[in-house]
């Protein structure tokens, strides 16, 4: 038995060994076991790596590139099962949890196919579900870094111009909408022309991601350059970053498409992830939306990002797009669960949503296939509406 | 006369003691006086300021905001017109400029009538030029802040994909081009919902932009998320940040719509700048693009940047889009000089050009009308296209 306690190592707890996600607690850089944190300052780790975990942020920690990753990650799940406390380690609430990385460019991609179809089905409804090039490279655009906020920072509904039928008017958005996501953070050297066969070597971890979204002011702005005051006033992440490493055995192979992609979005190797969202307004389920569906991996998502000669670098965040499964329970949007409003969705207390209200609690959580029969989680990211 | 000597005083000198752009040297922290950089480590400052420019980025003077930066250029005035040289100054080269401070969120807007409704003809010929949200916001999207690259930087040709006749090919942009700009860097206290009033207060700065843009890839990939890989390659920016306060003469009235724009978006002073633009294109002047022709001014960028509760902070840049006059030769991207490719423009040599060609070597230049009859300098952006 581990001077941790059985909890943390039994089958169901989605972040035992297996996962050992990093944060940022009051006491600094740490990792989570469990639902406490392992604050990493003072274990004796060694001075190289010592140093890189001994501040309050991640970031040197992201540069410092996959084989330091590794390694400490093996050091720390031997501290992790080790019989008595090793020296300096003790257990803090993860309470404190901050932003624990710096974020430098944060890009957000369009690929799950089933949510691409539904709102172009909503957002162009004379033309083809799925614009031409959808099925040729992953739609991406850049989101504004210095709104990404850590898990459990309240969103004030944002306001901005939309389109009535009395005209153009300022003011509250009202079809305030999640995204739920998938989110890669960078790490590793600062790279450009990224192979799909190197990718993973420059993604430290994965998060989820909350983008919200408010679908009035993007329908009015979003011709011809994109999505932008719909989106950059709040992005939400977990607190913890869980390893790529934790998902060795949640790989699987990602929808086809039926025709080659470019040799460059070509792959040797099945990245797509078998994890599994759940989607909670308050205290209804509301969406469980598996990542297995998207068809564009993050690994071609890198590939693609840097082909053009832009560099990944230390901090970058980029995000897989809303997950919305085939079926109507799996959609990652509101936008997608209510279609557009004509058909609104329940709730336990019986009451209906076609889009947020003030004081609605969003939460997103997700597991993963372990190693051993194990879960991998994804640390949860909760955020509440505010009025604006 | 001036310790500097006469040279930095003339009527003709963009960058005398009018002017005095911040950058950054191989001595730190500088002014530029003339063709010549004055470092500011080491001057009599006084300790608050002393220390807010000791370093290697202007980054904390970014953060320090308006009185700090209206006290320090007051006091550098008072040393570039002293004469005999203060302690502690000298003049150093300024060939060893590099990227004055660290980016951190990168908004472009699109906001000259001219370029938008030029690209609007050639992009989307069977609909109006201007799409219908144009005269009512600001348009912008966020761009990559991790490569935008200071003046002097090789640009090399972007890959990516492109529609054929044949069908989808990846390989190297055929259809390079620049687009002549002016950007705003942003300091002063992390602020949201800035007013057109109180916008200026957000703005350190005014540098020239060069948005190199691959447009058979932008062409390819817009629909439906705005434009990504075929801008994310590089921006380049000068070298000097010439103070907001520098431009007080400069300020025109932007020209008006026809019809009321939101409260939001009104403004109770005239920030329109008359900033005329140079386009050099190897020994040939391409371009000659007037800032003035502007239909959104900066403070009105800010304030919709913001307007939905996004921040702005220290370090962030927004550019203003296309510089485009009403006349052909004010066009300032190649896509509009040439016509799509339709119309190639002539160089002194004989050659002609629609797009870049390798090796071709671009500078954008600006001047603006100073205090007492004097010109005020935007420093130069220079960038050669180097192949793929």
């Amino acid at each position: 038995m581990s001077w941790i306690g059985d909890a943390a190592f039994s089958e169901d707890q989605p972040f035992g060994p297996q996962t050992l996600p990093y944060g940022v607690v009051a006491e600094g850089v740490a990792i989570r076991v469990g639902d406490s944190a392992l604050p990493l300052r003072g274990l004796a780790l060694g001075p190289r790596i010592g140093d890189l975990v001994s501040g309050d942020s991640l970031n040197p920690l992201l540069a410092a590139g996959r084989p330091v990753w590794s390694e400490l990650r093996a050091r720390l799940r031997e501290i992790v099962a080790s019989a008595s406390a090793p020296r300096g380690a003790s257990l803090v609430p993860i309470d404190t949890a901050v932003l624990p990385f710096q974020v430098a460019d944060y890009v957000d991609f369009y690929s799950s196919r089933h949510h691409a179809e539904n709102v172009g089905r909503m957002f162009r409804p004379d033309g083809d579900a799925l614009t031409p090039n959808w099925t040729h490279l992953p739609i991406g655009y850049h989101g504004r870094a210095g709104t990404v906020y850590v898990s459990g920072t309240d969103v004030v509904r944002p306001s901005g111009q939309r389109r009535t039928p009395e005209g153009i008017v300022h003011g509250p958005s009202e079809r305030l909408d999640i995204e739920a996501e998938v989110g890669f953070v960078c790490g590793g050297p600062v790279a450009s022309r990224v192979s799909t066969s190197r990718a993973a070597e420059h993604v430290f971890g994965v998060a989820l991601v909350n983008d919200w979204s408010a679908r009035d002011i993007q329908a009015w702005e979003y011709q011809p350059l994109g999505p932008f005051l719909a989106k950059s006033f709040a992005t939400s992440i977990s607190a913890w970053i869980t390893p790529l490493e934790a998902f060795s055995v949640a790989r699987v192979a990602p929808p086809a498409f039926d025709h080659p992609v470019q040799d460059y979005l070509k792959c040797d190797q099945p990245w797509g992830l078998d994890i599994n969202i759940e989607v909670t307004l308050n205290d209804t389920v509301v969406a469980r939306p598996p990542f297995r569906t998207m068809s564009w991996t993050f690994v071609q998502q890198l590939a693609h990002m840097t082909v053009n000669g832009a560099t990944v670098r230390p901090g970058d965040l980029f995000a897989s797009g809303t997950v919305s499964g085939p079926e109507k329970d799996e959609r990652g949007s509101f936008l997608e669960l209510s279609w557009g409003g004509k058909d609104p969705f329940w709730l336990k207390n019986g009451s209906s949503r076609s889009f947020l209200e003030d004081d609605d609690t969003v939460t997103l959580t997700a597991t993963a296939p372990g190693e051993g029969g194990s879960v991998v989680g994804l640390a949860e990211v909760v955020g509440t509406v505010r009025s604006a």
